[in-house]
């Protein structure tokens, strides 16, 4: 029998789980900051509700299975489900709706280098009935800043860009009609270079002084009110294109309100992100010092949510981050630091573990650390000397020691040693747990 | 299409689904508190691998799919899974190992009553390699009573017993060789009552005196160290027996040393489970006031944890929770109390949308409010009137609204007002957050 973990799959051994679930906890704890609300749709779902609007290449990569006479998928993103949920609930909803959703996903693609088959996607949406304010677009630029620096990822920049304003573009420069071939090029520009760009709107049939006038545009640089003001200067006068910048130039202003640094934002004009779904605002997320990570977050604004499932307008705006795979390549990169193979922070060992009064006093001092809400954990097991249980306690790799012999138990204290810096003093319950809890 | 949740799958709405991760998240935190680490299996693997010791049932229930020439089972529970982990990877793990699983497993059987296909299970095991000390069983009588108390389930008992003493006190009735059946009919006990059981043990070929004489035994009552008190008096001289006695008093003495008060456990010798997997210690919750929701943590001791992946000896003693079928049972009970529709604390809300000052406070607030770890949002849209906001905030439910008007915005204040109470008062800033986060 194989023992081996499946291509595509992650099981992390417990100190890299513990640096994950510690991702996580610190992506939902930023997105309750801005009040979202969790949703947890059932993995799997009736094909037919999942696969309402998917092309041939999701169908090829879902799992899918077959139960008693149901026909399932299991889910490959959280929009679909999200999209369904919203539909069937419209009536017990509050709009605008603040989601979010962090769970894993399906997909059965080939296994290739930093592709997963099961992932944990992080999505948060903000959903309205009939409109919704272009504010929350703003938000979620903060809220990508602050998840990603909460996850011990500094080094990214939020790059951003308006759909509507782009099309007002593609009208001025008359090339409206290739609209969607237009936005494809463009999105191969980060990857692809400028050059394949030319190419490929060369074949579209784009004349190449729109070419040039294009490329000189998307290739704006500078900070996002540089840019807004040279934007400005075209003096383009097609309504798409006004209120497509009036909406990038709000979103950018209540993202400075929202005291989001520059430094990790840009207007850039080549992100446009190939989905017709997306209308409004667009988003890509790249690290600096690694552009080969790819985009880390992304997302923007759709118009309508769930057309496939209601004819109620439910306009929206959301971003996503595969943290499975941005866990991969920052661990190959040497940015995951995985130390402790406990999520306790102080290991309590009683020398004599058959003896009545350090037990007691260890049973004391787990559950005053407990009260305080400080992991800890009693070292049960007898060992052949202390040496060798000061070894366990080593590898386990929690921050404290706990030692409890009989004259510490004798005299109600015990010895505290710091494990890093090999420090120890002698201590009662109530001092450790000031200790330690600060 | 039909837009439904399937039978036997939980989609719950925010508010329902708020609690419940509060649920998940209390169990989380009282599992780290004893130290233990995260585990995440993938939630398929080769069915070889999951179904290696599966019987014909759960052959039945599992959810297997094809993808390529893989033949997929979905997890159908946290232990064989984690199993085959131990096992793949004992060099690189520290033991005794202390691990917990939440997530959700799959059972695609009938869907009844009660019954779910996807649920969430939360585990919780210790791992010794070769040995691991009784403690642990000790331990976990602890980790189940805050558990259960942290989720607002305050009404319940911790039944524990030892499977090693009844196999003695089997021999020193002489129906030592009936073990499997006896442990069965007995197992039977709290659901179909002494008549039944009796039937059971006389089709066995028990004889009456000998399940008079059984029947006594096992339902002794009292607190643990009565019920212990009651056991020596017996004066049963078979070693199992004893060691089982012994093992038996020192998990409640270690439970009384950790503070497990006797009104939340009891020693009760008709706590079997029916499985052989259990060799040592095992344990049911009960609630008192709903026993029909049956057992709602179960568990025990086992010799062998991974005997069909490795021939390396792992004894092991873990608990495991039904969380979505104990969600469902206290929802239909009435204790489920759902209320809010936000994570958020504060909902802000700028009179005017449109003028920068207002907005500008409002971000500053969100800023400050998040910098404290408080959940906030801001309420963007415009409304009819105030009035119309107001009500929005109202289902909402968060406990403070935040009003920012033009005569606040100049003077530096915001209106803070107690949804609950209707009581407001103008506060700066830094007012807020200190008294919101009390």
């Amino acid at each position: 029998m194989k023992l081996t973990t499946m291509s595509g799959f992650l099981h992390l051994l417990p100190a890299e789980q513990l640096v994950f679930n510690h991702m996580l906890e610190t992506v939902r704890k930023v997105y309750e900051s801005v009040g979202a609300v969790p949703v947890d749709a059932p993995v799997m779902d009736r094909a037919e509700v999942l696969l309402a609007k998917a092309g041939g290449e999701t169908e090829q990569q879902v799992y899918r299975l077959t139960k008693g006479d149901t026909d399932l998928v299991l889910r490959f993103d959280h929009t679909v489900p999200l999209a369904k949920f919203v539909a069937q609930n419209l009536a017990d909803l509050n709009f605008p709706l603040k989601v979010y959703n962090i769970g894993k996903v399906y997909r059965g693609e080939r296994a290739q280098k930093g592709r997963l088959r099961e992932f944990y996607q992080c999505d948060i949406d903000i959903i309205g009935s009939g409109s919704l304010s272009v504010n929350y677009d703003a938000e979620l630029i903060w809220v990508v800043s602050r998840a990603l620096a909460g996850i011990g990822f500094d080094d990214f920049v939020v790059r951003f860009n308006n759909r509507r304003m782009m099309s007002g573009l593609f009208q001025h420069l008359g090339i409206y009609d290739l609209k969607t071939q237009v936005f494809q090029a463009i999105d191969r520009l980060p990857k692809a270079g400028p050059e394949i760009v030319t190419e490929m709107l060369q074949e579209t049939g784009v004349s190449s002084d729109r070419i040039d006038k294009l490329l000189e545009i998307i290739t704006l640089k500078g900070t996002p009110s540089q840019v807004l003001a040279e934007l400005e200067k075209l003096d383009i006068q097609q309504p798409l294109f006004k209120t497509g910048l009036d909406e990038l130039a709000q979103v950018a202003k209540t993202a400075d309100m929202l005291g989001v640094p520059d430094k990790h934002k840009a207007v850039d004009l080549s992100i446009v992100r190939g989905l017709d779904y997306y209308t409004g605002t667009v988003y890509e997320t790249f690290s600096v010092k690694h552009p080969e990570f790819g985009s880390i977050y992304g997302g923007g604004r759709y118009d309508d949510l769930a057309g496939h499932y209601t004819s109620h307008k439910l306009p929206g705006v959301g971003v996503s981050m595969g943290l499975s795979r941005l866990f991969a390549v920052m661990k190959e990169s040497g940015l995951i630091k995985a130390h402790a193979n406990t999520s306790a922070k102080v290991m309590i060992a009683p020398m004599d573990g058959a003896d009545d009064a350090q037990v007691g006093m260890a049973c004391d001092l787990q559950c005053a650390l407990a009260a305080a809400g400080i992991p800890a954990l009693i070292v049960w097991e007898t060992y052949k000397n202390f040496k060798t249980k000061m070894a366990f306690m080593s590898k386990l790799g929690a921050k404290y020691a706990a030692i409890i012999g009989g004259d510490e138990a004798a005299k109600g204290t015990v010895v505290l040693k710091d494990m890093g810096s090999g420090v120890q003093q002698a201590l009662s319950i109530r001092e450790i747990v000031e200790k330690v809890g600060k």
